[in-house]
């Protein structure tokens, strides 16, 4: 399970646009106070006219500076986002193409699993390092949610940001400790229809967004019943965890969690025992970024000197499907 | 490079509707034979009722019962597929779920890399297995091409079909000799808009629909081009993929397409120096089914005992993106 690979840059890319919490309550209608009451989120950012694609290469291009790398030093690109640019192709092809590098032929394809887009692509690409199948890496993510959003549903409208975050992996070189211990994941498809956007795809196609189905194409979610199932579920899951790598939970330095929302974060640190202090948060000025989040908290965890060559992080989340995952990685 | 991965069992489904290739000529007033000479299908199937996570479901059982095994000897099940049936969550849960395996935990998540998203996933997946992440993987393909096409675009619009194919792999039992030897894919996004469709993720949403860009939301694409940049690529990718794994032409078994077209497998045959006894061809009876076209013509040639084990194959296509991908194995 052990893979010896090592996060060598991250960068991280959000819109000019800030849209604060005072913003929407006087949008929405709400008293003062609610927004960051309910969700947490004081600022987000909200594209105006930067794409997916623009997003996530201004990130990838600032991560491949991190590792003082150059496109060339790459030899694939892949987009773990919960949201795609175009239905066709996948928005790693458009990433590399708004990257100059369309003659390239570096090998682009996305990695979907909503929230956890990022988490499953690295575990996944971890091994394809391991395999020597890659010399090293680009994993992006980068979502725009703004223009999914259902105003009318004010408990999930006022949670989330649009951004991007990149990080570049290799395998890690000799005499050095860097490594994933162990990576867990599960979905539980009873909770399918509990965060959704039924429409988009071949089940409900566009063509039916004017026949009265606006809400389909919107995002819906129940966050009670999130909730009551992910509580059930997350201490058996990390434990496991965490004992297939024979680790405690006070020799984490530092926990990355999704940032579902402020509510969300702090109950799960409280149920899972960890500090405050171990829990990296930046939902206060960046909202829920979709899969972007946990990468760009790993980005700002590493930039702020939260976290150093050797320590245990835990990346871990839930997402849309209903899934839990997590990663346990010495940085 | 070369994984220990065998694939143990594989399944199809195709939706009970029929379309000829006559009934085509006649509802776009077409002269008779016109179709089967530019496409080269006969007949395709188009879904009634059906989802893609009910077709990819049947397929996915249908695999297993062929594997000898039930859903309970998996631990990860992928959707490989260029299409999605919603937003918001992967397709692979609502795969799940169809299997009425909602409690399982089995892990869920999608890889998209348009027509070549099995070949990706098929890759990718087999280095986890060799690292021990899981133990056996099912790989689902659904696609439903029809609710996206272009009827004012004859060229395109007579090539799709829809249906599901889904492959369980394993890693190899010590005394057999099943492996991948080589694998290879390569993007260049010169060819991004060669062929898309435009709306329905981030950069078009759906709300546009009815503001006079229904074409947007319908595929869109310049066969010119793309068999003009595939035919310069097409030689050199092939070639280095054998040098890799050090196999001669000859030595291949089966070629198994994306079957992209009767002209372009024509082409691409002619052009390799494979013969046609060489090339796995469905496409009279299939059609164009996406990122399901390989998986379903893999399972095609076991079933009709065109491979054995021990057989060298190699999976070959192009996808949007515009990608070219290749694998070798050892069925």
């Amino acid at each position: 399970m052990e893979r010896k690979v090592k996060i060598l840059g991250t960068g991280k890319y959000l819109p000019d646009r800030q849209v604060t919490a005072e913003e929407l309550e006087s949008k929405l209608g709400l008293p003062a106070g609610w927004v960051v009451k309910k969700s947490g989120v004081q600022v987000r950012h909200f594209v105006t006219n930067e794409t997916s694609a623009q997003m996530g290469a201004i990130a990838a291009q600032r991560a491949l500076d991190e590792a003082g790398l150059v496109f060339s030093d790459i030899d694939c690109l892949v987009c773990a986002s919960g949201t795609s640019q175009q239905e066709i192709p996948c928005t790693a092809a458009l990433i590399q193409e708004e990257m100059n590098q369309s003659k390239s032929g570096v090998p682009c394809f996305d990695i979907n699993s909503t929230c956890l887009s990022f988490v499953t692509a690295l575990d996944v690409l971890s091994c394809s390092l391991a395999m020597e199948c890659y010399q090293r890496i680009l994993i992006v993510s980068s979502e725009i949610s703004s223009v999914g959003l259902n105003w009318g549903h004010k408990e999930s409208c006022v949670l989330f940001g649009d951004g991007a975050a990149a990080v570049v992996i290799s395998r890690t070189p000799q005499n050095e400790t860097s490594r994933i211990l162990a990576s867990r994941m599960q979905t539980f498809s009873d909770g399918a229809h509990y965060s959704e956007i039924r429409g988009g795809g071949t089940l409900i196609h566009p063509s039916e967004y004017a026949n009265g189905r606006e809400a389909d194409f919107q995002f819906d979610m129940d966050g009670r019943k999130i909730f009551r199932l992910t509580s059930q579920l997350i201490t058996g899951f990390v434990e496991e965890l965490l004992d297939t790598a024979s680790v405690k939970k006070q020799d984490i330095g530092l926990v990355v969690p999704h940032q579902a929302s402020g509510m969300a974060m702090r109950i799960m640190g409280n149920k899972l025992g960890f500090a405050n202090s171990q829990m990296m948060n930046i939902i206060e000025n960046h909202g829920n970024v979709i899969a972007a989040s946990i990468p760009m908290a790993l980005h700002e965890a590493i930039v702020q000197e939260k976290v150093r060559r050797g320590d245990l992080l835990l990346l871990l989340g839930t997402s849309a499907g209903l899934s839990l995952g997590g990663l346990l990685l010495e940085y």
